[in-house]
């Protein structure tokens, strides 16, 4: 069996360290790891598949003689490195929101468009995390009959925002559980234990924030649906880790509850959690530390006769980051 | 000034001790104030306006004599004691959703429909505390053209279950920040430390929840809506007070965000916390322990062109339940 040289740049974040370990979970057949990051971490060794490896500074140079590279490092690293990485010869499949909407480079949820990474120009690039919880649950359904618009609320877990999220948390929480002062907040607006804040990314001038942007412009493209619309709400929470998502999606034609369940209880990748008198439906404490989207609490909408809702979680480190990049390196190496 | 007798049934729970509270701190014109509750609390003292008071069984022969009883307790009490209280010639405003669509029960929010209050029979409804906190931030921009349709999805505090709720909350954060066994759910159906859980209430057959089939029920009435359609996602979050709610609502004619951001300024009992430059949005922090309702993020609804987006906070022990009953109160002692 061919096996492949793979780089990770910015391999000591939450995403990066994730990538590593799927690629062993998921025996990804390698050839050489290149754990790569800022100078600063260079020389450090992080562990992968049961030995070590050492942090590389992620320079021009570094590239040179590698098949692939899991990007999960900021946008501004991903286009400082972008035009080295293609130009060394590699595939390199993005985490960062910087190139998702080029019309070169594909936007892919292996379940739903893996097709997709046959057209790419060197750059894949890998949805964000809200995206893909929310589209492994719709796209069942939207298989049956289109999807036309949708409502969208999150509850988003700390993690979301790198390994910090989840430290400030707790650190709070603690703070408040011995009646000592609460750390101020750094990694949040504001103090998130206990609270929710509304706010995840900056906002633009159409009042809503890059992230609440993202499902729109991400989900036209993914999903082949030019003409989608949605409207969403980005909310951040005192979970550690996994997104849930509160979706209200109006189809083309009407698609009852019952097709629904059968649909999502099909797709690769969902899970149907939903039978009530049980107290069965998705939470993020479930869904955290494996790739599976539950989906659940699918009901007729009330508003609008073509509506649905439903309510989805997922972990977004995994399968809404760090395991889809890794499915689509699956995918990637079938035409190398 | 006239002064009036008042029984507190249910004192010793969250909304009654809130509502004592609140009496005293509005100044409300009290010649006695009798605390209720079962025979296992009787004799036991409270505190009221820097005094004592103790509470006395709920019984019959306790409401005589009073002029108005606000009910703080569970639907089968409020049943149980409603004749007997109008009997004894009470006014009877009750917090419990047993009444509530009763069609000669006022269902009162002050501010939104406090005409209805002189319609009663004896008995007047305190809406659900979700209802209350959405239909305040709701109704400014209904006034200027009718709300027809709402996709809901709440954030409700753990206090929303009662006395216990937060500390269900603290004693499972504390556990797992020490590292020591997670208590069991007790109040709620799984652990809510650093997890959200899509169930309050027990469900219906059409897969929505009783909490969230009050929004729409509810506000037919409140707002002299009777085709009002209303799709909600009810969600306990770790937060210890107060509830979040995110709104889509589509009105007959189209109203622009600015008109809807004037409106709610103008709203009595409404703050607009809407400058996203500055990061102002409502959080569930910022309005505990107070009674207005904190409404931002007004915004073009991206689905529909009548379509606004909105977020609110609100404390649903104060606003959204004793304040509310309070204010009720107020109206009533004008007509007595």
């Amino acid at each position: 069996m061919k096996k492949f040289r793979v780089g990770v740049l910015g391999a000591t974040g939450a995403v990066g360290l994730e990538m590593m370990k799927i690629l062993a979970e998921r025996e990804f057949p390698i050839e050489e790891l290149v754990p790569m990051a800022s100078a600063r971490s260079a020389g450090k060794q992080i562990d992968f598949n049961g030995g070590k490896v050492t942090v590389k500074e992620a320079r021009k140079e570094a590239f040179k003689g590698l098949d692939i590279i899991l990007g999960a490092a900021e946008n501004d690293i991903a286009e400082a490195f972008a035009d080295d990485i293609v130009n060394a010869g590699a595939v390199f499949i993005d985490n960062s929101s910087a190139f998702r909407l080029n019309d070169n480079v594909p936007l892919v949820i292996p379940e739903i468009n893996k097709e997709d990474v046959k057209k790419h120009c060197g750059v894949i690039a890998n949805p964000n995390c809200t995206t893909i919880v929310s589209l492994m649950a719709v796209k069942p359904i939207s298989d049956i009959s289109p999807v036309e618009t949708m409502v969208v609320s999150s509850y988003q877990a700390t993690s979301g925002a790198g390994i910090n999220g989840p430290i400030e948390l707790m650190a709070q929480t603690k703070a408040i559980s011995e009646g000592s002062d609460i750390p101020a907040p750094n990694v949040f607006q504001y103090q998130i234990a206990y609270n929710v804040i509304p706010q995840i990314g900056g906002f633009n001038d159409n009042g809503y924030s890059t992230e609440e942007m993202k499902l729109m412009n991400e989900g036209r493209k993914i999903m082949h649906l030019p003409s989608l619309k949605v409207s969403c709400t980005c909310v951040r929470v005192p979970v550690v880790r996994s997104h849930s998502v509160s979706i209200q999606l109006v189809t083309k034609k009407k698609v009852t509850p019952q097709e629904a369940m059968k649909a999502v209880a099909a797709f690769p990748g969902d899970v149907l959690k939903d039978d009530l008198p049980n107290s069965v439906y998705p939470m993020p404490l479930d869904t955290s530390d494996q790739d599976l989207v539950f989906v659940g609490r699918i009901r007729e909408d009330l508003t609008n006769q073509r509506g649905l809702m439903l309510w989805c979680c997922g972990d977004q480190i995994r399968k809404g980051a760090a395991t889809n990049a890794v499915q689509i390196a699956e995918e990637v190496i079938k035409t190398l």
